[in-house]
């Protein structure tokens, strides 16, 4: 069902991280489901992560251990998440026994889960699939450790790209995970980007969240916010300058060099979401700030009603006002507001454009891609976040999610 | 599709309303799509309206008209919404036909719309509708007026209660339509109740604020609230003391009497929501104030997640977790945070609770109405909306609305 997604390509390998994939079996049967990530030292780990009150016992225990690091272990099928403090201990527990395979620290392995919450890891299973990824452990582990991480995805989901800073070829690979439950708040599901840049600790974070507001805070699929959503960013420190401020040219440098690839695997994640036949931009214009200009957006993707519409390629665009009217922006003038799809302009000043003719509409909706344009008529703002409609698949997947 | 709801039973006249109906043939075709109510003087009519940016034209008006009045017309299939200057014109002048036709002032004619945004109303239609609802018009017309007002609605709702003002007996009839589109702020999509009690002007609109507070404002379907969202109730004044503040023992026992009613009309919304195969009642004790157990409350009800859950009745109680967590409550500790289904403890401290067994709350999701109960551990208040669940049929509905 995913729209227009590219296939992974070939993933570069990153100087200084081996990846590694096994068969664990902590829920799914004959597939991989856990990867690790092995940094050399002076290896940074920079992360952001789910405002969810109900953060998982990983994500508690990732956050904690950004910074210097020296592996990661990701599994697919269990979120461990509602797990309390046996679901910590065997966070700890995971961490350990990798920490102990590699002769790093405890607090040197930062753990990730995804999948069903409310039940506690195999932990059999888990170590298990630490030894099989560790003996599988190579620099071009990154399209397994994509597939490894899957859930309700079709299709794994990675690139690599390559750019300068101050003149050293700087190489990146990232990967995401997740198509449901997706609203990001900080950070999308689950993504792993790996560079060779030199990032200093107290940068990555920051790194780290400033993408994340470019890219997976400006999507969503259901509205709905994980327990365990973190994207990091592994640093080896093989290539290009030591970057320890965010105030200096190498940094803007990496920032501008790794935002098209957040952007664009924030767009695989729609375009993967669950049951999703359209991939749609909404764009908001003429805001007085961004944050308003963001509740519209939001407000019209996350609307059952106008997300139906968008999947049965009708031009209902009354929807696309009830969901305009009811976001939560103070005086609102429906009177400047304008409407189009694509090129067709369907509203101007609140009302049905003197142009307007349905089927030119009907066929813009017909398109896999398109943008809902809205000009608010008040301010200079503007902002844009990518969604996907409401399918019946959308139901079925999530009904039988668990069968 | 509706879950449990009740047919109309018998409606009672209320003296000093007269009521009508018609085939007007705005949209729809072989089918009641118009209705008037004529009201003797001194009556008096109340209301509370959507809080939408987008309101239509005939909210406008009728928000304006509420006090004194001698008539309202209601018609469904047009919501005349996002229509400008034109779409107030065309509400004024049906609201002046009727005025006309009954000796009455422009100024004293409701007018309310049903049904598609964007589009302009069909005049023609209109007049002959509103003079053939007045031939039809008598005491008896409530239930026709009820199949009227109907648009994706599977069943009319309408019911009659009678209590005692000082000893007084007065005789209330209401009637709800809306089946999708429905997260009311304010009001529902249109409601009407027509009562003998004696109300002036100034307690009207009070009087449907505090009901809508404690009835139609606790209900949602989709999220999604309209642009003609309505509540109004008409007060024909032949029975009972004259009530003219609410500072007063009559004021307390008029609302007392009509709250069952319109809590009535409220969960047959629900039921008769759009694809509804469950009635699910979320309560949220423990809050810090009631607007945090409401948007506790209303997270959950809205979450995609949660609705596919109940409607495949798949105890993925982790789904409820998730919307707990991204509820808009600071400092929420999850540790504090227990979760019922109906009679079976799913979660204590945040985690599974030690008593859980799968097959008891998968037993409770099988019944066609059930209560989610959240404890949240931190204060006294307390909430409860209704709510329906997430099915294809759902999806059907509003992929075809318009076709």
């Amino acid at each position: 069902m995913a729209v227009n997604l590219p296939s992974m390509g070939e993933l570069l390998p990153i100087e200084g991280i081996r990846v590694g994939a096994a068969e664990a079996g902590v829920r799914y049967r004959d597939r991989l489901d856990l990867a690790v990530w092995v940094l050399e030292e002076d290896s940074t780990v920079g992360g952001v992560f789910t405002q969810s009150a109900f953060r998982a016992p990983p994500v508690l225990l990732a956050a904690e251990r950004c910074g210097a690091a020296r592996a990661l272990v990701a599994n697919a099928g269990n979120a461990n998440a509602a797990t309390g403090e046996r679901g910590i201990a065997d966070a700890m527990a995971s961490c350990k026994y990798l920490a102990d395979a590699i002769g790093a620290a405890d607090t040197e392995v930062l753990p990730f889960s995804t999948g069903v919450i409310g039940e506690f890891l195999d932990m059999e299973a888990m170590r298990r699939g630490i030894d099989l990824a560790l003996n599988h452990a190579n620099a071009d582990g990154w399209a397994d450790a994509a597939r490894a991480i899957m859930t309700t995805d079709t299709e794994p989901k990675a690139l690599s790209g390559r750019f300068e800073i101050d003149g050293t070829q700087i190489t990146a690979t990232g990967m995401v995970k997740g198509s449901g439950m997706i609203r990001p708040d900080m950070a999308t599901m689950l993504a792993f980007l790996g560079t060779d840049a030199t990032i200093a600790p107290a940068v990555a974070n920051q790194l780290a969240r400033e993408l994340a507001e470019r890219s997976f805070n400006r999507l969503t699929i259901d509205g709905d916010t994980s327990t365990n959503d973190s994207f990091v960013i592994m640093a080896s420190g093989k290539a290009g300058p030591a970057i320890s401020s965010t105030d200096s040219s190498a940094y803007r440098d990496l920032l501008a060099g790794l935002e098209p690839m957040v952007v664009e695997l924030a767009e695989r994640t729609v375009r993967d979401g669950e049951g999703a036949t359209k991939f749609v931009t909404i764009e908001v214009n003429g805001g007085r700030d961004a944050a308003e200009c963001l509740d519209v957006a939001y407000t019209i993707a996350h609307s059952p009603l106008v997300k139906t519409a968008i999947f049965a390629g009708d031009p209902n665009w009354g929807r696309f006002c009830m969901a305009i009217g009811r976001a939560p922006v103070v005086d609102l003038d429906p009177s400047k507001v304008a409407l189009f799809l694509d090129e067709v302009q369907i509203a101007a000043d609140g009302l049905v454009a003197p142009t307007y003719e349905e089927p030119k509409a009907a066929a813009v909706m017909e398109r896999d891609e398109y943008v809902v344009r809205v000009e608010l008529g008040r301010g200079d703002a503007s902002e844009r976040v990518w969604t996907s409609d409401l399918s019946y698949e959308y139901v079925k997947i999530n009904a039988e999610y668990r069968t």
